[in-house]
C-alpha cells in the first residue's frame, strides 16, 4: 500500500465518518417512539432508515470485501433490506412499523459495529481492492445522503400527524425574509443540448446515457413561485376550477378535499404551516412547497404559463451560472426567500422543481448486473422528474444532471414550482 | 372523619396502589417503541392504555372531588379520552399510533402525578364525599383491570407481528401439563333462574336488570375444549367444510385463508403457537384459545354439540361450585390444562367462553346519566357475550354475572370453547 | 289415485299457478335492461330472481320426482343457484349482473318449461309420492313468495338509482290518508308465553323449536311510528346527537352522512320520497319505512321508549286480535296510514318491525339434512329479527311466528318502527 | 348555395350516414341486457356509447347550427355527457349502469331523431356556415369512430364476464393463418425527424405542435410479437421472475395473480382465448394482444430488447412504406398473422403497439377554447402512448401521427408488442 493510497483512504474514511455521523445527528432530537411508526406507506420509520443504510454497507461492502466478516445479526438482512429482490426476502414496505424490536439502542450498536468494521476495512484494504470497492462505497454514501433527506421529510410527516404538532428543532434565530420582487423570465436559446452526466466523479445510473436533445427557444422564471403567489391562486378559487386541472389531479383534489398545500392550516382566517421548527405563519416571500405535481401543473395553467421539461431545466442550468439556495447543512429545514434581483436564483436547494417529464430511461440506459441493478431502473414508470434539490438535500449531493422522481400525487417532499413560457 | 373511615380509606388507598402498580408491572418489559404502535385498529398502544386509565381518574375523580386540582397537561384529555362523546373531542381510535409524543417517561410522570393527587384526595376527603366518590373510584379501578387484560392481549398482538417473534417474558419454570381426560357432560336442571348481578359490591351496568329466565334441561361440558381436540377438527378438514359454518364465518375463513387459531404456525409438519413466553410447541392438553366465535360455533357443529347461551352458562355457574383455573396473577399468560377428573373445571380463568348470545341489554337496562352512561350500553349490537374470564383476567375482577363481549370474528383475546348438549 | 287426491292436486296446481303467475305480473312493467343490473350486492337482478325461483323447482322437485325429466339447460344450475353449497358451484352473489345472457325471453321460456313439467308432475303423481313431495313443493311456493317481496324491494332500489327516477307503476287513484291520532300503549301482561310455530300447515325451520319464555309486564304501541313523528326526530337534530345512537349506528350515520330514511329527498325545503309509484311528497300520516335498525333504535331512545324483543312482539300478537294493514295484493306498494283509533293496528303488513332480538336459533333448532338444511340456519348471526310483514309481503305468506331478519344497517326493505315501554 | 357545395354536402351526408350506421351495425347482435351493464369502470355500457355519440352531435352541432332545434329529451345531456365539465353536471362514469332507462328502443329513436335533423341541417346549411361547422362535424365523426372501437372492446369485456362465454358473432369462415417466420430488425437511421400531424385534413389536438426530435440510429422489428413467442416468455417462468419487471408491474402481476394475457384460459394443459367469435385455441402465428404495458415491457426485457418510443415509431413509419394489417372493416375482430417475409408488416391495424413514451403534450400544445378543449389535454398524465391502430379500428381512422393512450395496467384493448434494439 503506497502513501498516496493511505491518504486517499484517509480522505474516504473522513468522508465516511462525516456522512454517517450526520445521519445520527438528524435523528438525535427524536424520541424512541418517533423512530418506529409509519403513518403512511411512503414514510419509513427513522429507526428503519438508520438500520437500512447500515445494512447497505454490510451487505454490499463488508460481506464481500472484509475477510472473515460476521454480520451483526443474522436476521437484520431480512429486516432492513428495502427492495432488492436479488438479495432475498424482506419485511414488506407497509409493515416496517412492526419492527418495535430491535430497540433503538440496538440499531445504534449496529451502526457502531458496521462503522468500526468499515474503518478496519479502509485501514487494511489493498490498492487494487480499494479500486474495485470505491464505486460501491461511494454509492453507499450517496445512498445514505438520499436517506438523510428522506429522514427529514419522513420525520416531518410523522410529527405532523401528532395532535400536539411538536417541533423537531427550535431555531434560535429566525432568518429574516426579504421580498424577492416580481418574477423575471430569462431566455434560453433553442438548439441541441447534451443531457446526462458528463463530469467526473459519481452519478447515479439514471443520469447515464448521455444524449443530445433538440430544444426550441424558451424562457424560464428566475426563481421559485412564492407562497404569496400561490395564495393568489388559492384565493382565486383555482382549487375548485376544473379548467386548470388534469383530470386525475382534479379527482385527487376533490376526493381528498384539498384546498391548500400539505401542512397548511387555516386558523381564524390566517394561514399557518407546520414546519420542522413548529407551526409558523405563512411567510409570503418564501417558495411554496409540499405541493403535488397536479397542483404545480394547475398553478402553471392558471398563470398562463407552463412547467419546464427536465431537458429544458438541464439546458437552463448549463446556460446560467449555478444559483444555490438553502440546503440541509444550514439546519433551517425550510425553503428560504430568494434575494431580490433579476438574476437566476434557487436553481439548487430550497425546493425540488416538478418538471413535466416522465421518469423514463435515457436512450441507452441499462441496469447494472446484480442486486445494485435494482437501484433505479425498476421505478421508471408513473413518476415525474424533479430537479435541483431542496432545503433537505446535502449541498454536495446535488448536481445539474441529478434526477429525482415521485408520483404526481405526492406532497410530503419539499416540492415547489418554477415556470416556463 | 371517623377512625372507621380512615381505615376504609386506608384499604382503598392500598387497593388503588396495588392495581395501579400492577399496570406498570405489566408494561415494565416493554421497549418504548413497543408502547406506541397499533398494528390493527382493535389494538391500542400500551402507552395509550397507561395514559388513558390515568386520565379516567383525572377526569372523573380528581377534577370533581379534589379542590383546586390542576390537570397535568391541558391536551391530555384530548389525547387519552377513549370514546366518551360527552367529554369532548378526542384522537380517533384508529389514530392512536400518532401519539409518539408525549414520550413514555412523560406518561409515567402523568401516572405518578395523578397517583399522588389521588392519595392526597383519599387522605383528606370527608366521609360524605367519600360515599359519593366510591362508585366512580371503584369503576376506575375495575376499568383499569379491564385495561390490564387488554394490555396483555394487545402486547401479544404487537409482538407477534414482529418478524423476530420476541418473547414478552421468560418462564423460569415451564408448568407441567397433565391429560385432563375425556370430557364429561354435567347436567343442569331446567327451570326459572335469576340472571344478573345479585350480590354485594361492584358490578358493571350491563349486569343490572336482574330478571328471570326459563331454561330447559341441558348438560354442559366439564372443561374447555383442548388443543388436541381442536386439532382433530382441523385434521378432519373442517376449516374447508361448509356444512359446519355460519355463512359469514365461512366467508371470513375463506377470504383470510384461515386454517388454524390465531398465533398458530406450522413448521415442518409440527404446530407451534406464539405465546407471551415465546414460540412454543402446541400442548395437546391445554385449552384451545384465540379462536373466533365462528370457529367455536363450527367446532360445536362438527362435534354434534352446540354452544351455551349466556343464561345457561350463568345457571350452570349457580348450580356448580366455583371452579377456577389460571389467572393473570400467576404470571403464566396461557390457559393451563384442566386437572384430570369428572368435576366441573375452568369455569373461571384460562379462556373466555364464547356463548351463542348476542350482547344486548337486559330487560330494564338503562344507561347512567352523564359520560359514564356511555360505558357499556352503546356497544350492545353485533357482539357476542363471553363468560368466565381468562388467564389474562385478574382473579378478583371476574364474577358469575360478568359479561364480556366481542364481535364474532375477533381472535386476539384469550377466547375458547365449552360445549353444551 | 283417489278422487280426493285429484282434488287436492287440483288445489295445489291452482295455487302453484297463482303464485308463479304473480311473479311474472310483478316483472311485467320492467324493461329487459331493468332485469339485469345489480346496483348493490344485496340487490339481485329481477331476471335472476325469476330464474332462481324456477331453478328451485327444477332442482328440488322435478329432478327427483318427475321420471325422465331433462333440465332445461345444463348450465342453469350453475347460473341460478343462490347459496346452496351442497348443490355445487355457482355464480357468486356479487356477480349476478354478469348474466346479460340468457336474455329475458329465455328466462320466460325456462319458467314456462318448468311450469308445464310441474303441471305434468302434479297430474300424474301418486298419492304416496305426493305426500313426500308436498313439503318441498310448499317450500318452493313460500320461497317464491319471499322472492316476490325481494323483487319489489330490489326493483325499487334499481329504479331509484336511475337519475330519471322512473315510476314502476302508476296509481290511478291515490288512496286518501287519514290522521291516525296519538299513539296509545296497550298492555301485555307478564308470564310464560309459548313461542314458535304451533299451528297446522307450513312454517320455516327457523320458527321451530317451540319453547316457553318468561316475560315481564310491558306495553306496546298500538300502531307504527308515522312519518310526521319521525320528522320531529330529524328536526330535533337527532341524527347528529350521539346520545341516542348505538356506537356502530353513529359511525354508519356519520360515514354515510345520513340525515333521513332511504329514498327521502329534500327539494326546496320540502321532503319527498321515491316510491314505486314515483316521487311523492312525504305523507305525514303514513308509517315511516326504509330505516335501519340503528335508526329505529335511535328513534326509540330519543322518544324515551324502547324497541320490542321478538318474544314480546309474538306475545302481543297472541294477546291482541290480528290487526292487518296493507299487503302486496293491493298493488299499492307503500305502507298506508293506520285508521284513527285506540285499538291495535298494523301488526301485519305495511312495514316490517325491527325488534331488539338477534336472529339466533331457538332452543332445539336443528337444520334439515341435505341442501335444504342450508335454508336458514347458516344466517343466524349478525342479523336482527323483524316481525309482521310489509306492504310488499303477500298476505297469506305472513303469520304470528314468522321471523324475518336483516343486518342492522340495511334500509332497502320496507322496515319501520313500533315502540314498547 | 352553389352546386359545388351541394356535392360536398352530399359527400358529407353520405359519410355521416355510413359512420352512424356502422355504430348500429356493431350493436345489432346485442341483447338489450348486454347494452346496460358495466362490469368494470373502464367499460361503458353499449347503450351509453350509442346515446353519447349522438348527444355529441346534438350538443356541439344541432344546438348551435340548426335553427329552432329542440333537444330530443331535456335530461339526455345530463345522462350522456361523458366528461365535459364545461357543459354541466353529468352521471358519473362509474354509474353508467344505473341507466336501465331510457330503454334501448328510446336510444335508437334518439339516434334516428338526431340523424334526421343532421340531414336536414346538411341539406339547408349555407356555405359559410358549413365552413364553420365542418371541424366540429368532422370531430363528431372521428369521435364516433373512436367509440366504435371502444364498443367492440367493451362488448368483448362484457360478454367475457358471462359464465357462458357467448360469442358476439360467428365467423362463417375461419381465416387460415400462416407462420410469419423469424422476426427481422429493420434499420432506421438517426437524425432529426419532424413529429406530429403535417398533412391535410383532420387530426386530433394532441397531434399538433409539430416539432423536431433528434434520434440516434435504431432498428425496429418488422412485425408484432406472436402468441408463440409470448408463450415462450410465459413458459420460461417470466411472470414470476422479478428481474424483467418494473416494480409496479410486478406488484400488479402478483396481486392479481396474472399468468397470461387477458382472456387466456388454460384447460387441460391447452391455452384458449376468449374472442368476439367465441372461445378458440390460441393461434401461435397471430400477434399477442390484450397485454398491459407492464407485460410488454417485461417481454422486451426478457428478450434482451426494448420497446420503441413514440418518436421512433413515427420516424420508422415515415421511413418505411405503410404496412397495413387487419382492421374493423373485415369483421374479423382479432389480430391476424403477418405474412411470411422480411419486410415491414402490421404498422397499422391488428394491435396497438405500446411505446415507452408518456402521453404528454407536444411542445406548443394548447387546448382549444370551450368545451371541446377538454377533449384530450386533461388526460396527459399517467398514461402511455400507443401507436398504429388495431383490428377494432376503422381503417380510415388511423394515421402516422395518431396517438392513442392508456394507463400502463390496462389490458382490455387490443394491445400488442413491437420491439426495438
Amino acid at each position: 500500500m503506497t502513501v498516496l493510497t493511505a491518504s486517499i483512504s484517509q480522505t474516504i474514511k473522513e468522508r465516511f465518518t462525516r456522512i454517517r455521523t450526520q445521519t445520527e445527528k438528524i435523528c438525535s432530537p427524536l424520541e424512541p417512539e418517533d423512530t418506529v411508526v409509519q403513518p403512511m406507506v411512503d414514510v419509513s420509520p427513522p429507526k428503519w432508515h438508520m438500520a437500512h443504510t447500515t445494512w447497505f454497507f454490510e451487505q454490499f461492502v463488508l460481506s464481500t470485501y472484509l475477510k472473515d466478516y460476521r454480520v451483526f445479526h443474522p436476521n437484520y438482512a431480512f429486516l432492513f433490506n428495502s427492495y432488492y429482490n436479488s438479495v432475498g426476502n424482506r419485511v414488506q414496505r407497509a409493515e416496517r412499523s412492526t419492527l418495535t424490536r430491535p430497540p433503538l439502542r440496538d440499531v445504534y450498536a449496529y451502526r457502531k459495529y458496521v462503522n468500526e468494521h468499515m474503518e478496519q476495512l479502509l485501514q487494511t484494504i489493498g490498492e487494487e481492492q480499494l479500486e474495485k470497492l470505491m464505486p460501491v462505497l461511494e454509492l453507499g454514501l450517496q445512498h445514505e445522503q438520499q436517506h438523510q433527506e428522506l429522514l427529514l421529510t419522513d420525520i416531518k410527516y410523522i410529527l405532523s400527524t401528532n395532535p400536539l404538532l411538536p417541533a423537531y428543532s427550535q431555531l434560535t434565530e429566525v432568518p429574516s425574509s426579504q421580498n424577492p420582487g416580481k418574477p423575471v423570465f430569462l431566455e434560453v436559446p433553442g438548439g441541441v443540448y447534451r443531457i446526462g452526466f458528463q463530469g467526473e466523479g459519481f452519478c447515479f445510473d439514471n443520469e447515464l446515457g448521455v444524449h443530445e436533445v433538440l430544444l426550441s427557444d424558451f424562457s424560464i422564471m428566475n426563481r421559485l413561485v412564492t407562497n404569496a403567489e400561490y395564495l393568489e391562486f388559492m384565493q382565486d378559487g383555482a382549487y375548485s376550477d376544473f379548467r386548470f386541472w388534469l383530470d386525475e389531479g382534479l379527482a385527487m383534489v376533490r376526493s381528498a378535499n384539498l384546498k391548500a398545500p400539505l401542512y397548511w392550516l387555516e386558523q381564524e382566517g390566517e394561514w399557518y404551516q407546520y414546519t420542522l421548527h413548529g407551526l409558523r405563519k405563512i411567510d409570503p416571500h418564501k417558495p411554496v412547497s409540499h405541493i403535488s405535481f397536479y397542483e404545480a401543473q394547475a398553478y402553471a395553467a392558471w398563470s398562463g404559463k407552463r412547467l419546464l421539461t427536465e431537458f429544458e431545466w438541464e439546458a437552463a442550468a448549463q446556460v446560467y451560472p449555478p444559483a444555490t439556495g438553502n440546503f440541509q447543512e444550514s439546519g433551517v429545514y425550510e425553503p428560504m426567500a430568494a434575494p431580490n434581483g433579476k438574476g437566476m436564483q434557487q436553481l439548487y436547494g430550497d425546493a425540488w422543481e416538478w418538471t413535466y417529464s416522465a421518469y423514463h430511461p435515457y436512450p441507452g440506459f441499462s441496469t447494472a448486473a446484480g442486486a445494485l441493478g435494482e437501484y433505479n431502473g425498476k421505478f421508471m414508470i408513473n413518476q415525474m422528474v424533479l430537479r435541483g434539490g431542496s432545503c433537505a438535500t446535502p449541498e454536495n449531493h446535488i448536481r445539474t444532471s441529478y434526477r429525482n422522481f415521485f408520483h404526481p400525487d405526492k406532497r410530503w417532499q419539499f416540492t415547489g414550482i418554477r415556470l416556463a413560457q
